[in-house]
Parts: C-alpha cells; sequence; structure tokens
C-alpha cells in the first residue's frame, strides 16, 4: 500500500542537510577540531541520551523545561501506566542532553582514572531543546566546546581564549572582540552599590543592557522592588564605564573594595591574549556582561563579529560544578564556539569549502559500456589524484553537464577509446 | 546539596568514548569518509529524530521493536493523560532513528529536487536501538552508509563494493572476502524446489547454514512443515554448491529456469569487482547469503575477514522501498560498513592512529611563570609545526611525565630562558 499522505518533511524545528550545507559543516568542523588538537586538546564523546535524573538535577536553567524525553519500554511502561496515579515525570527514564556541559561533568566524573589531569576536552556533537522553532532556533544542533579540567590558574581561561580566536582566525573571521568580565566582579558591584536581595535579578538587567539600554535597565531595577540608593549607584557605575577605554581606566570604575586578585586576574588575561593576538582582534573587559548559566564561578567571556548581532562563542570558569556531582570540587573552565551561528554566516557569504582535487564526472553509456571497463578507467583517473564519480549519461547532455557542474564538478569526460588517457574537458557555464 | 549517590555511569548500553578511542573512531571515520569522496560520494546529514509515524511505517523489520520514543510534550501530553482512554502508542509523537536507510529514503523524497541524480550519498552517524545490552551490542552505535540512488544498472553494486573495498584496505583490513548473492536467484531457486508457501521461512532457514549446518537447515524447513520433497530438492542444491568453484561451476548448480539475465548481472559484478581487487581481495558468489532486511530486490552483499566469526559490512539493492514512501519508483542500492566491528578489531590489535605532529607538553610553574610568556612560547613551537599543550608542573615530576607518555606525548620541554629556544626532551619509559 502506497502511503504518499504521509509527510516527508524532517521533525518540526529539525533539519536535513544537503551535499553543499554538510560539506561546509565538515570543514568548519574539521578545521576547529584541527586547531584545538595543535594546542594539545583531545576530542572525547558521551552518548546523546542521559539518565533523566542527572538532566533533572542540573543546572541547566530553562533549559530543563526544553528537555526532549524518552519514554520508558516494556514492563517499566506497563507499570507506570497500570499505577493508578500516573504522574507524568515518572513516564521518561531518559532524555536527549541539551547541551555537552552536564554530560562532560558526569564523563570526568565517571572517567577520571583513566583521563589525563589536567583534562583538555574537545566536544564537537548534536544537542536537543523543544524550544519553539523561530528563526535561527533550531530543536536539534552542533555545539563545539572545549574545557580544561584541573587547572585554577588563569592559564586555562588565556588559553581557551587564544585557541578559540585561533580557531576563529582559521574560519576566515576576522574583526572580533573577546568581551571578559568576572563574575566575582559583578557579586561584589552588585554588593556594594547596596543591593540587598535577589542578586540575580540585578544580573539579569544588566545583561540587558545591550537591548534595553540605561534606563531600560533602572526600570526594571525599579520595578524588580530594588533600593533606589542601589539602583541609582549601579547606574552611575555602569554610566561611567567604557568597554573601549584603557583598562587601568577601566578599574578605576570599579568601587574600590573590589578584589584586588580578581581584578588583576582579569588584566593579566586581556593582556595576555591581546598580546597573542598579534592585532588580529581585540581583547576587552566589558562590565556589562554576565552570561545566562548560574554555574559560573570566575571569569566569563564572548566573542562578538562586528555587524552580527549575536555572539559567535561564549564561556566562562565553573569550578563548583563537578564537585557537586562528584563530592570533590575540581576548577573547570569552557568556552562554547556558536557552531549553527558561524555555518550561518559561511553560508550567507556563499563560503565553499577549499577542495584540492579536482572533481570528475566519467560519463558512461549503460547500454554500451562494460562496466568493468568504466570502473578500471575511474580508478586509473583516481590514482592521478582526482575525485572520479561514475554517471550514466542522460539523453539531454547539456542539461545533464549543468547539472553537474553546478553540484561542484569541474570536469568531465566521456568513455571511449584508451581508458588508461582519457581526456578530461572542463565544466563551463 | 551534594548528590553523591546518583550514578555517573552512562545509560545503560551506551558508552562514554575517551580520547585513545574517540581518536581512533575519528580516524576511521575520516578514512572511510575521504575514500568515498574519492568516488565521488557526499555526505548528507539527517536529524537524529524522526516522526514516529515515519518509523512505524518503515520496513524496519525487529527493529520496530526497539525504537527509543519520545514523549510528547506540553498541552499534548496533558491531552493524551487527561483522555479517559490512554494508549501507549499515543504518548509519543518522534522517536529516535534505528538505521539511517529509512532517514535516507525520506531525505531524498524531501529534497529530489535539490539534489544531483543520481545521488551517490555518504552518512555516518549514531542509531539507537533499545536492545537487551549484551556482549558488543550497545544501545547507540554507529553507522556507516554509502548508498546511490537512481542507477538500475549494475554499475551501482561493483561501485559501492569496490570503493567499500578500497575504504576497509585504507583501515589496514586485508584477507577479505565479499560473498554476493541476488533476492531474485533465491526467490527462484524457492519456488524451483516446490516450496509452495512462506517462502520467507525458507530464506530465514537457508540464512543460517553457517550456524546449524546443513542438518540444521533440513530440520528447520521440516519442522516448519514444508513440502519433503521441496526440502529434499534445496538441500541437494545447497550440498552441490561450493562458495569457492568458479562461477562458471557455480551457475551450473541452479535450476536451469533461473533468470539468465540475473545471473550474469551476478557475474558481470563478481568479474569486475575481482578484477578491481587486483587480487588484494575476494569476491564470490554465495548462494547461502539471504541478510535479514525485507526490502531488498536484487543483489546482495556481505564482506567477512578471515578469523573474524561477524562480517565487517553488508547491503544489497532496495528498488521499491523510495516508490512506497513517495509514489515513484526509484532504483537504490546501498552497503553498510560494520564501523562498531572495526573500531572492536582495531582496538583489539593495539591500533594508533597515525600522527605526523610531535606532541609537546610545555611544562610551566603556576607559581612563578608569567602566562603570557608561556603561551607565546607554545605559540613558538606550535608555529614550527608541534602539537603543543600547556601543562601545570606537579609535585612529582617523574609520573608526571610518565602519565604524559602514556597519553601519547612524545616530548616535553621546561620554560626556562631564550622562549625562542626551548629545548625539546624526549619522554621515555
Amino acid at each position: 500500500m502506497s502511503q504518499t499522505s504521509l509527510s516527508t518533511a524532517p521533525p518540526r524545528g529539525m533539519r536535513d542537510f544537503l551535499p553543499q550545507e554538510t560539506a561546509i559543516r565538515d570543514w568548519a568542523s574539521n578545521t576547529i577540531l584541527s586547531t584545538y588538537e595543535q594546542f594539545g586538546f583531545t576530542r572525547i564523546e558521551t552518548p546523546a541520551l542521559e539518565n533523566i535524573a542527572m538532566l533533572r538535577r542540573s543546572e541547566g536553567g530553562e533549559n530543563l523545561q526544553l528537555i526532549f524525553e524518552v519514554l520508558k519500554r516494556g514492563d517499566k511502561l506497563e507499570r507506570e501506566l497500570a499505577s493508578g496515579q500516573l504522574n507524568r515525570a515518572d513516564l521518561a527514564d531518559l532524555g536527549l542532553r541539551f547541551d555537552l556541559t552536564v554530560p562532560l561533568v558526569r564523563f570526568f566524573s565517571n572517567n577520571q582514572n583513566n583521563l589525563p589531569f589536567p583534562l583538555k576536552a574537545i566536544q564537537i556533537g548534536s544537542v536537543w531543546r523543544a524550544e519553539s522553532p523561530q528563526q535561527g532556533r533550531f530543536r536539534q544542533f552542533t555545539q563545539c566546546d572545549i574545557d580544561v579540567i584541573g587547572i585554577k590558574d588563569e592559564m586555562a581561561e588565556a588559553e581557551l581564549l587564544h585557541a578559540s580566536a585561533e580557531a576563529l582566525l582559521s574560519l576566515h573571521f576576522e574583526n572580533f572582540k573577546i568581551r571578559i568580565n568576572d563574575r566575582r566582579i559583578l557579586s561584589s558591584l552588585v554588593e556594594q552599590c547596596g543591593f540587598t536581595h535577589k542578586p540575580d535579578s540585578v544580573f539579569i538587567a544588566i545583561d540587558k543592557l545591550d537591548k534595553v539600554g540605561m534606563d531600560g535597565v533602572r526600570k526594571e531595577l525599579q520595578d524588580d522592588g530594588h533600593p533606589k540608593e542601589a539602583v541609582d549607584n549601579l547606574i552611575a557605575i555602569l554610566q561611567g564605564f567604557s568597554m573601549d577605554a584603557p583598562f587601568e581606566k577601566q578599574r578605576q570604575c570599579l568601587p574600590a573594595a573590589t578584589d584586588a586578585k580578581v581584578v588583576d586576574g582579569l588584566q593579566r588575561v586581556i593582556d595576555t591574549v591581546g598580546k597573542l593576538s598579534g592585532g588580529r582582534y581585540e581583547t576587552v573587559f566589558d562590565l556589562s556582561l554576565v552570561r545566562g548559566m548560574g554555574y559560573y564561578t570566575g571569569q566569563i567571556f564572548e566573542i562578538g563579529i562586528a555587524g552580527y548581532p549575536h555572539s559567535v562563542g561564549g564561556g566562562g570558569r565553573y569550578d563548583r560544578m563537578i564537585g557537586k556531582l562528584s563530592g570533590r570540587d575540581v576548577p573547570a573552565c569552557g568556552f562554547s564556539i556558536g557552531f549553527e551561528r558561524i555555518i550561518g554566516i559561511l553560508m550567507e557569504r556563499g563560503f565553499v569549502p577549499p577542495n584540492q582535487s579536482r572533481k570528475v564526472a566519467l560519463i558512461y553509456d549503460p547500454e554500451r559500456d562494460e562496466i568493468k571497463a568504466v570502473l578500471q578507467a575511474a580508478q586509473n583517473l583516481r590514482s592521478k589524484g582526482h575525485v572520479v564519480s561514475v554517471q550514466p549519461r542522460k539523453k539531454d547532455m547539456r542539461k545533464q553537464l549543468d547539472s553537474l557542474m553546478s553540484f561542484g564538478f569541474g570536469y568531465h569526460c566521456g568513455f571511449r577509446g584508451d581508458p588508461d588517457n582519457l581526456e578530461l574537458k572542463e565544466l563551463r557555464a
């Protein structure tokens, strides 16, 4: 029975990748991977599924509302369905990961005796979130993370940023700006301005400065019921701060009691990455950088590209997350390249991955030509370094050649005469 | 609150991949990919999830019992739970793919106007099956498929086998044997032996010849209630057949009425692949090869390696599967490399992926060394082509060096003196 009524589209919010886009994605992920490998990072992999309890107890913030949950199977499900009090939370035992950080923390806790320490890990893989599909938000997308587990000094931060900036340069991005802040500076700022409750809501308001402006931040803080004096203090400091001023000037904006060690650490990273950049990108202190996740404990970063509203990467230090799972605190710091954003920009630019080989269509006549001879001729061409695809001749040769060209073929050849000396013809519009 | 009671193991039947194994997996998948690319195949990708209706209506055989089903979300789930008659089949709207063939057929049907035709596709990706975890069976594993959609002559079969054999050679496998059969030969064999019902059960019995021997096959067929004469005829033919005889002799074993065109096609592929092998592997007709899936319509293949009981790859032609979804028959033929088996054998052999770069540990003293100078020195070494990982000095230097060596570092250097001329020392046991 034909069932043509069934939709052949991928599930809502998910994508099929055609050859051209897959080639860009593969090129980008290989480029990132090989850059990070030069810095001694090694790739690890975890399953797409985690036990649902592991996901639910994590510090995933609002992502916890977006988990794709996997139904229990067999008898386990029957028991749940038969029980008088059906609880929706009991129907699932597994869930698709919504990020790569929760799995990394579990992975490290589970395998630490068999891992190098410090661990410098690369993860490139899919994550799933049941978002309402909107422009640019997908329900399955690729994340690309590096993490340093086991280094407590700023070497970790500086190296993550340096390596990630090198990766972006290798992807032909330039004119980007690394913005850095420190959660401890934000905390002491909020405290010293005189905020007395809900510091998280102050962070959230500061985070919106870009979008809502200074008046918007003030209004949000007032609406949240914060003391007027604290709000005034904070706004004055934010107004006095310039992201483009030299660091020595910027640090004078901070309340005098701000921990000097923390500010020195920030300066050290900005200096180091600035030096390593050789002027190819900028590294600045941004007092209004907050980042969403609750688990950050120290420096936080974000990278933006001139002309694009969203960041193309971000991360920070999370020194207490591993301890919460394993009972033993281990310092950790990570950076995530916004893989889908990068791909989006490359596609927008019409980027074509470099390819050293000539791509040749060897066109045969299924009615006349011997497959043995055709494949032998193809192999001969391959041994000369060409990519060779054998293709059956179609009725409309001009149309066939145009189609081959549109799919990246540069040359074609017929199958006639001496198979050791087939003549390549360039495909031209 | 510490929650140390939570297990940090991956979900049952699923695996964490540590750096060494990930490196082997990446090397193998890149090697396979680049071999297939030389044959003009291009990679495509589909989502991990498919609509559950798409999976359930597919010809997935027993895999349909093993689908990880994803719970509906939000209001949709509430409605199901609130309805008086809860049907477990209505709780899920998505499922994790259990193979790459069902998604490929959907992908082709959905995107055919934007794809080259014929389409030569590579897919490398995870699939999920809720198997009872046993030795060597995982609930998430990688499949690695190539498919040719749109070629009806044996060029497709010959090229799939040639390309896959070249991929195996690139993975350092040799002494393998490609076995080929044709479903149409099996069908006419069964018909001409005089079987009158349940031809599938005859196929299943023949498929077990390897494991249960000729007497076992006879017993199974008798127990299934097939006519004695038909069973005798079939056993006589199977007994007279030798996989190692020349094809001309083998074809004489077949009933005289077997379609000569089908047998000629088989011979054409065996000759062609045999010629292209240059003696590096064998290609033979195996009358008892059946393969499990119901959707095959023509030639079927399997590759085995001397000394290993399981095949390392298999596939076949499935000319009616696309038509069942899209309403328009399109010829198709595929081959799947047994990726997990390949990795298992490479691991067993202690295989280490080739690496051209020297891997250097640049050891710094977090108490004394400036991170800026250390990272600059690391970058200098990198610009000479080394892989460089900066590592904080540990108290027990000997233990640290041993550990670095065990994780693949070949050299170390301290951070002293002229950062442009750091001296590399080889790591030795």
